[in-house]
């Protein structure tokens, strides 16, 4: 499992807006698509459903910075990068390529939250989670 | 015209998702509908498009903290403040209040164009815009 | 209550697509809004979460027909009616218009069922929400 | 070209609402998603801008029916068919299948319309478009 986890993206017409682009709002959508499919890569889901209690990663922020407008069709490389892993947080970017160039940097902070629906209380990342995030960022 | 402008907002259900809260990529359609409430408010429309050329405002950065989670049929004040206004670029934060709790804060930098569908080239603000912005913030 | 339900709805920019209108599957989430109102109107919420079983109301059907495109910042009359109340299901048709012009028509039926997250058994209408929607419905 | 155009897609957690399960309304963009990746093995694209007139594909009319929720990470197939090719529009149906068990059915009617940005007219289907489609349907 390398440091780097890319997944490709093709834009969706439903996606783009009336100014013919992808709309900004789903770049964060894009971001999650990928993170989840690291997850899945690793073994993992972001979703535990059993056990007790569940897990799951609301976000504490999220930015994106845009650099050249994504038009419907294009083929996108998705590239995280997992950044840091603390005790109860981990936080990634997310870079958007389209033909080698660079479209957009977004990254995200989420906290590992045990949870009922609605509601959630920060914990520590178990460790078996933790190792598989630590294999799979290549430290 | 205030220096701040607020809209209420009701967190629909198909917004939510699976863990029960208001999906955090929504949080950016928000602040755009404010943006846009904003505009109309003060006699303009983002999407010019009489004229020669079209405007629009493609966005250069967009951020967004979460302090809790917000859940379905939550109202919600929204309260925008334009933070900035640059020769081609605004610059404005939304903080998103439940019940007077600061839940979240955002903020967006966009830069004026001249457009065609699926292009952009930046342009000066035109002088009426930028009056009625500065109007509409206060200044 | 009349037998029919109104609300105002303005189509905003995330909402449209890159011809330039509101893509055919937001239609589906415009239903829903007001049929989410009109329950909020009778004193309702669809998503019951105290006492048990919690109740919601997956769709069996949904369909819409498209007779005028619609735009950003048109601002539409969402007309909703309750056309059929069974046993276990109701059924509701909501047209779009603007300015007077029937622009959409919808219909969705759903059937009340006790509901875990992810997993639905279709159950009886309780009493009190049937009198409320039939007080609703003008009979 | 077999008659029928198979595609894989796995429900992202943006998708799925506090019920725990795929929005209603997603699953019209699921089967725009499939629509469009068929005009792509066919070498069409949906959105024709070079030339004049531009063609697009306004929905007439689009129904699903619901058999069996579908939840956070179902791998589907999207098995679409081109059910009617008329002079002027074309009309398809589309299976949401997991594990083999039909979950869903949907139906989109669209027109072939000269267009620009906003307006529509309906116009014959290009030799060329409806040659593909046809070879695309098997007969």
């Amino acid at each position: 499992m390398p440091a780097e986890f890319t997944m490709k993206r093709r834009v969706q017409f439903a996606e783009t807006d009336m100014a013919g682009v992808l709309h900004f709002s789903n770049y964060f959508r894009y971001m999650e698509e990928v993170e989840h499919a690291f997850w899945r890569a690793l073994g993992l889901t972001v979703y535990l459903r059993e056990g007790d209690p569940h897990l799951s990663w609301p976000r504490v922020s999220a930015t994106c910075e845009y650099f050249a407008p994504l038009r419907f069709e294009d083929e996108l490389e998705l590239h995280l990068r997992l950044t840091k892993l603390g005790e109860k947080s981990l936080h990634y970017e997310v870079e958007f390529r389209r033909d080698g160039e660079k479209c957009a940097l977004g990254r995200i902070s989420a906290v590992c939250c045990a949870t009922e629906p609605g509601a959630f209380a920060p914990t520590k990342i178990p460790p078996e989670i933790r190792r598989r995030l630590e294999a799979g960022v290549g430290r």
